[in-house]
């Protein structure tokens, strides 16, 4: 057996710990494994695929980043292509990476990624190739998978980050607005907003109103608490139907931003109190994985190989309940995985006081 | 509604948490809310439940230990006694306990602590008490628990740990045995050694053998690495029966103790390497919580509360499937949740190449 | 003896072991301790000063932040005043705060701060009050002083951020740009630059040439590295005289901003490569303290109680070659410590190849 | 230039940061670097030394232990020797070590180590070896130099440790002993103990009575802290002549040990409290530097290299008043850097009411 390994999208911390262990599990099986640089683009390159061994996975399972390296010319079926006249296209190479899988003579390939990977993994699948995913996104918005790989990480950082803002917040007498990631879901800003003890977290699946939030700033004032810790969501939006606005652009793409200082500036100005905003950015997504995110991602490696071993292709690796089970790849498609209002832990925020905008 | 919360047994971090997410919960619905101080030997005291509002929980849940304070002398059933000639005895003092529940009007006990808490509190229920309980304990052995507080922070710990030492094992070309732990079950040392890319990993459910050990310090050695991590849970056993004797006696306690030592020596006669040992020790369960265990705290802690809301009593608050569920606390009596050997977990350590001692 | 304590500015890791030292050693030669709430202001207040004791200072060497708060109302020579009409003016209030000292009896304050505290001190010692100052300042730009109180934690976190954003610059072949704080030094960037092993660190000190950067970054990719990290001080300026101009109003105050947008933006239309910016802000003046910085604040804290002891007053504590020194207060008035060129450290930071913009 | 790179005695966090220092501040100047694997004893390998680039050193600043390995046998005057008859010698191998940096060339060599290898280095010195000093220990009791590489981690994970300890000591109502590093100077029990708020610091400097630490126990206990944290270095000695004698061997080395057990048993047995230990052992030498360590390792490593620049060889790099600075080697020798008893730090631990056992 030959399997290649791809990481596709923005890294997450644990992307290495996967590599590992499907490298070594796949080595231990007698199998060989190559690893695909910097993504599918790679095939344009004079060695599209790299041999791997134990030595190639030494020591990776605490490094952040990935080993393979990631790329934005990551989608063979929308390759950014230049033109002659200098401006940018795109074109469709999926039939030469298809090519290149049958020159290596891979049998199947462990994808790690995200939503976008997994639907680039859809189309491969149709097109021949074997796939196995593994669910990576430190948002932890993959359908299907009560816990994706680099999430763990990502709360980690942002309660160090909460916390530390906090005592700031409370020796000024200030309100501190930290924006977290999550686009469309609130995970991260819920988890960590309910760890640090925030007193405000807006998430996308809420609509916040502000006078719901001015009023929990009154009610602490008026109970001695002269600071307020809002944690919002890069993907939050208020009531009224304010989107978000103020993209910039940096490099090629568009980034969200500016929701913190939106609501930092609208409530110092109904509260007459000193507001600061921290956003955090790409501190969430770098840097040496948890103990748990090290233990998720060696778990879905090695489960991806003895998925490819039982030839049970085209599948997802995931954790449902408690367990590692496999869902077809193509089952997730178009769809997210929002925080569920009536789950216990919106409830344990409600209960302990935490004022989430509605 | 009036409840009273005691910790039993070792402290863990998340202790704090759930104290305050069940007095928030508590105070959010009108009721009043009492703290057991030290224990039920408490009832002995002039004060033996302190009335708890907002300030007493205010920044409690970065904090370790438990701010109620947890006592030797905590069963009723078995109360250490001094009598006139000097010499220690227990009595049984549950009645007068459950007295001073009748004179406070507690309606409910939330008892957090561990399977000794557990035992105690199904024999309370007996007499009369309404319970609700909340797994604690950093072993993660409870029957019936997913997972318990305390545990993700130990495994951090232990990991963190564990990498600081492999970077002295590698430079200095020794064998280096980490104990932590376990004196039932092989949780820690098994997330922790496969997380911090131990080499060998001996539980108590995989009676171990030397030679299994030495031969893969050989194959290390021959593969060009010279040194080589073994993490031991204290409870685990060699297969020839040894069994674990040099007990030591600390203040009143009998502690387990020295597998660690026995082990660095047996493989330093085999294989002429320098060993060192360290133990772990108290350094994994005291101190602040991981942002994991802060979360399933006071996951537990309000839902103890909304379990006494509906009069549900009698009940341990539980994970099971990802979800929180409810068990009769009588259930869990007299089992311990060891790891399974079919597990994924256990195979991803077999199949990145984790000597398992069998 | 009576001594009160007061924090000003803004905060700092350390502040509380400075406070808890200075209360512990004054209450162990028997004197009486006050604190001074929110800064002079508070002389408007019920209760300007409160009396402290050793509970009052238990457990807070760890604590980030300031127990005693810290305010903008701090300038007793300028403290704001709305006047009839609702517009805000300042006013000279300091001769209302020398006869509140004078009601209280105090013989010695001890002022914890860093420019403009002193700078107030100065004044404040015109009118009579005894003082020692201790030198606080994340930006370690005190004149006179080796190290302040607070800089430690700051180039921790700075390093420990900028480490996490390595591995994501590294893995997506980005060019990544940190800002950290340092308005008019650039101790922060230089020290967390060099430790968090950065390509290049931009500073005060150093007007920048984009060209020499550019350069580095050809140089780094020619030898196969395909991601530069550039850290730079918040007042860093290019050569070509380009001042930071885009500041922005957040609550009542004007805030430098957007030098690493316009040096991502700059470098990326110059190299074609995409860029990040992340801004660290307030997370490095927050959080629990460092070993070193818990230890320096304890020292300060314990030393000014000495020069009490010994009326030794209107002196700053101070390092000086790594001994506890005193200078006079008014010594430091109008300088400050910027990094030297010809120290060693930027000695270090050139021979280990790093661009200073140079 | 050809220059040779060698660490010697125990590891400890920042030797990579040195050598990766070394080596580019080296290349920097066009010369050759060479790293000697696994010490002096390396001369009987095929390849004694090892060339080393830039590559080589990539990354290493933030890794523990070192990577050129440091070994037993790294004494060329006394190298174990195994006889025909099984028993092992030592020999003198000096001659061979001095003829191999003949045939390498070697100009210069930097030897990174402590009182040890500095000794060895005063020896190879007087054979005509040209050797620049990097001091190395994480006891930081090498005379003349006011800091040494590996301390301030040293300081920083001891700390963290003893601020979990304190949660549980705390929770506990008990005694708690943390044994630390420091057979012959106090520094780490010191640093750390002041840093985490410990009760009671034994260190060498000071024969500590069981009265005095008895007395402050049952002070606390009076002020309703029933527990007290006590730290000791492990060359810690009692005033009645008590002496550490409860050596153990572990591999081939007679270890310390004992002096917490035998303090927590005394202790209980006085005051009827239980008590509990933690030896911290390797955990205090192996892992990631702290940002202070990589600093000035990375600024010793490069000061090195700039000394044989000019030729100022047999010299000891070393941290004196803030200021690099060069000592003779030989100056060094048979000297240790005690803690002093009228330092400000001993004042300071004085001061906020620290127990030294005196």
């Amino acid at each position: 057996m030959k399997i290649a390994i791809n990481t596709g999208g923005g890294d997450a911390p644990g992307l290495n710990a996967a590599i590992r262990a499907a490298t070594l599990a796949a080595l231990k099986r007698g199998w060989e494994v190559y690893g695909i640089k910097n993504g599918y683009g790679s095939i344009y390159t004079d060695e599209p695929f790299i041999k791997m061994d134990a030595e190639t996975v030494h020591g990776i399972t605490m490094q952040g980043g990935t080993i393979l390296g990631t790329a934005n010319r990551g989608n063979p079926f929308e390759m950014p292509h230049q033109k002659e006249d200098g401006t940018w296209t795109t074109k469709d190479v999926s039939d030469r990476l298809v090519k290149t899988f049958k020159e290596y003579d891979i049998d199947a390939l462990i994808a790690i990624g995200g939503d976008g990977s997994m639907n680039i993994a859809s189309k491969l699948i149709k097109k021949g190739i074997n796939i196995v995913g593994v669910p990576k996104t430190i948002d932890n918005d993959i359908y299907g998978c009560d816990v994706t790989l680099g999430f763990d990480t990502a709360i980690d950082i942002a309660t160090e980050a909460i916390d530390r803002i906090t005592t700031t917040a409370e020796s000024h007498h200030r309100l501190m607005v930290v924006e977290v990631m999550g686009r469309y879901a609130g995970w991260i800003a819920l988890y960590a907003g309910i760890a640090s003890s925030a007193d405000v977290v807006l998430i996308p699946e809420i609509p916040f109103s502000y006078d719901s939030i001015e009023e929990k700033i009154k009610e602490r004032e008026a109970n001695g608490r002269h600071y307020t810790m809002i944690v919002v969501a890069e993907g939050a939006k208020a009531q009224d139907g304010e989107v978000v606005t103020k993209g910039k652009s940096v490099g090629q793409q568009v980034q969200l931003g500016g929701i913190a200082d939106r609501i930092a500036d609208e409530l110092s100005e109904r509260t007459g109190k000193e507001s600061r905003t921290v956003v955090l950015g790409h501190l969430q997504r770098g840097g040496s994985p948890s103990t748990y995110d090290r233990l998720i991602s060696l778990r879905f490696g090695a489960a991806a190989i003895r998925c490819v071993q039982e030839h049970d292709y085209n599948k997802l690796v995931v954790l449902q309940d408690n367990q590692l089970k496999r869902v077809p790849i193509t089952s997730i498609e178009g769809k997210m995985k929002s925080v569920s209002l009536d789950s216990d832990t919106v409830q344990t925020a409600r209960d302990i006081g935490v004022c989430l905008g509605d």
